[in-house]
This record gives structure tokens, sequence and C-alpha cells, in this order.
């Protein structure tokens, strides 16, 4: 049986299992690849929305990333909620790894409304991060917030020209009709994707998408092919979601698998 | 498709993902349950062993439980690293619910040999948690430390006798020769399994055949089918182990996907 690459997701822990490492460790597990992870903000989150967050120490997460990337070499990182400013400079030094590429899913607020970052996270994130990113995933919102840009387009396009070497822009969030349209803004140019827009809200859509794009690129998939196939895989996930409480449906990345 | 059962995890997170929460969600996929879970405790820790420990606040932990449960109930519960004796009179109030299945794994030390808990801790889940307890599944070092008692059979039924349903004692960390026997002690007997020893050390294991039985149980399964089914598909996953750092071996828990 051949070895799966890993993916190393560093971000927050959603005790309902829709979004966060979890999403992230399920669809590695879908989709192929070993997930190694890092919790940077656990929180305290129902199907509905999240209501604390509880960032760990900065000192705690690079102690625990110094040490496992002594010992696991990852063929890709995907980085999600961070939950402070702090650890970010960091952070940054440790993932400068050539040939590694980095996704980074910027969650500046939950899907339920409440807002998961300050403005010192933000500069942070386009300071130390967007310069290392080889994938940004925002949704229309965190493209405008982070560009400080009120047109997301425009907003996509100044994130390249920040650093980030492509943007998926995801067009959910402020959906109209009943198509979604995602826009990739890349090296070579820049292409749509249309989808059809499913019934329900969805609590770890994002995290789900910019997972299954980081275990693309760790298997070296190219970009364009990469984004195409964890977008279709992601709808699949939430065609199939479920709906255990009493807020969001949340997303089921292994669908086929019944005893 | 049929709605999955929810299981509830409540444990450490293990950034190798051999063990701890990720090896409880990646079995949970596996098994066709939706996992939710609560973390007790970070770890900094490599496929070698466990460096430090990270326990969390007992009322943020608490306040994650209490916001989860009155969004979704779980149809069973794990419980593995505590990491302190702090939480556990609350969390053992909190988790006395009729009809919901509790398995506990005694995690009190590394597979690497780090010690994990402390007289506390022991003494609290003595007390606290297995009068709750459906089934426990101690290996034999931590059988005899739970019951403060020097053979481990008897250690395992004296660990009923302070309240556990049934004792599933593990017997990988003493094995000699080619076999390795796991013997469980429930309501009508005592019941021996037998498996052929594997050649590698393991990271996890303990975590994946709990979190197995725990699957198991959340279907309604009787209790030694369970276990049994649980501690042949916990073998499967040692026989697939993979190798990605310097240490012990990591549990695959999906043998079958390839994209």
């Amino acid at each position: 049986m051949q070895e799966r690459p890993t993916v190393l997701f560093i971000g927050g822990h959603d005790p309902s299992g829709g979004a966060g490492i979890q999403a992230d460790i399920e669809t590695a597990q879908a989709l192929g690849c070993r997930a190694a992870s890092l919790v940077t903000c656990l929180t305290t989150q129902d199907s509905r929305n999240v209501r604390a967050l509880h960032p760990q120490p900065a000192e705690d997460l690079l102690s625990q990333l110094d040490c496992l990337l002594a010992d696991i070499r990852p063929q890709a990182i995907k980085i999600g909620l961070l939950g402070s400013a702090q650890v970010i400079p960091s952070l940054a030094e440790r993932l400068a790894t050539p040939g590694v590429p980095l996704v980074l899913d910027p969650v500046l607020a939950a899907s339920g409304g409440q807002r998961l970052a300050d403005e010192r996270l933000v500069t942070a994130i386009r300071r130390h991060l967007l310069p290392l990113t080889t994938l940004l995933t925002p949704n229309r919102a965190e493209a405008r917030r982070l560009a400080m840009t009120a047109e997301p387009d425009t907003a996509a396009r100044e994130l390249r020209g920040l650093g980030a070497g492509a943007v998926l822009l995801t067009g959910a969030d402020e959906a109209r009709g009943d198509q979604v349209i995602n826009r990739l803004f890349h090296e070579t140019g820049e292409q749509d994707f249309n989808w059809p827009r499913l019934p329900h809200s969805y609590h770890g859509s994002g995290c789900t998408l910019a997972a299954a794009c980081a275990c693309g690129l760790a298997r070296c998939g190219d970009l364009v092919s990469v984004t195409e196939q964890a977008q279709a895989w992601t709808w699949q996930a939430l065609a199939h979601a479920e709906h255990p409480g009493h807020g969001q449906w949340l997303p089921r990345h292994l669908a086929e698998t019944e005893p």
C-alpha cells in the first residue's frame, strides 16, 4: 500500500465537528492524505455560532510545531483560524520552507456571524503570511477586509500583489439566485467556477474547501485542477450534509462509508 | 442516506495525529459515525513520545461541553486523556446520562513511556468516572495502577467492583511470544481474544481500540460483539500502519481510500 503524503493543518478546534481541524482531518482521510495538526485556539461553539475563543499561548504552539517538524515533514500546510496575532511572526519564520505549498484560509468571522479576528490579526496576516501563501481562499467579506478594498475582485488582485501566489475567491457568502460563482486569480489569468447553490446554511464549508486544496497540492497537482477538484468534492460533502443539532448543517466528508 | 450516530470524544490532542482526538475522529469516520470532540489537553508530542502536556482550564472545557450538549445529543461517549484531576467531578456530573454508553480509556502513560497522570487524577477516575463507565479499556500497567493491585486479572475484577460495567484488559503492552491476549471481563463471564502480535511499536493503538468500541456501542451493538469487532478493526489499522517520522508507527484508520 502506498505511503500517503502528510498535510499539516494549523487551525482552531470546533467541538461540533463541522469546522476546524476536525473538518481538516476528515477531509485528509477521505482524500488519501495523512493529517498532522496544531490547535491555535479552542472554541466554545455549537452548530449555530461561535460563543467564545480560547486562544493558546504562542510559546505552547511553537514548541508543538518545533517538536513535530523535527520528526515529520509535511508535503503541504494549511492555516485556518489563528485566534491571536501574537504567534504569527514566529509561525511565519518557521513555515517559510521553500517547496512546501501553503494554503491560507483567512478565517475572520464564523459563518454564524461571530467576529474571529481583530485588526492586529488582520495586519499580521497581511504582513507575515500572505508572502508565504501559495493559495489564499477568502470569501468576499474576508477578501474585502484583508485587502481593505470594497470591491471583491479588486481586493483579490490586491491580495496577489501583497504576495499570495493565487486567490480562490468564494462566493457562497454573498450568492444570489441559484448559482454560486467562485473565481480563481492566478499567475496566468482568472477563471470562474459555477456551482449550483445548495439549500441550507453550512458549518465548515470554507475549512473543507481549503483542506481539500491543501491535499491536492500535497499530491503535486497543478493549481487550477486542484482548486476545481477541491470545489467539486466540497460540493459533494455539503450535498450529503447532516443536521444533528439546531443550527447549520454539517458537511459529511466521507459519504460512501457505511459498515 | 442514513443519518450517522454521533459519538462524543473527550480527550487529548496529538499533533502527530496517531493518537488522541485525531485517532478518534478518523476511527469514527471510517466506521460510519459522526464525531464531536472536546480537547482536555494539548500536548507537545511527536511519534516518539509526549514531551509536555498543556491541560486546558476546567471552566473552558465545561463551557464547551455545556454549549455542545445543549445542541447535539451523542449516542455514545468516549473519554481518553484527561490531563488534570480538577475537571473530573463536574465532568462526571454532566455525563451521568442514563442510556448513553461511556467508554473510558484510562490513559495514564504514553506508549513512549511518559507519565500522563498523577495520583490525584487516578483517584478522581476511580471515584467519579468508574461508576459511570460502560466499558473500561486499560492495558495491564493501567489496570494495576488504577486498581492498586499487582495482578492484572485481579485488578480488572476489582475495577468492575468499583463500578465499571465491563473491562477489556489489553495485553499488547506486556505481550511475550507471537500472540497478544486481550481479556474481556463482563457481567456474565470472562472471554479471551487472541491476536497475532504485530512487528512494530504503535502510537495510538489504545485510542483507536476504545474509539472503535464507542462507535460500536453508539450503533447499539452487544458488548461482546462490539469489543471483538473493534479489536479486529484495530488490528487492521495497525497492520496498515505508516512510519512518517522517526519513532513509533501510526495507525492507518482508512486503509482502503485512495483517490
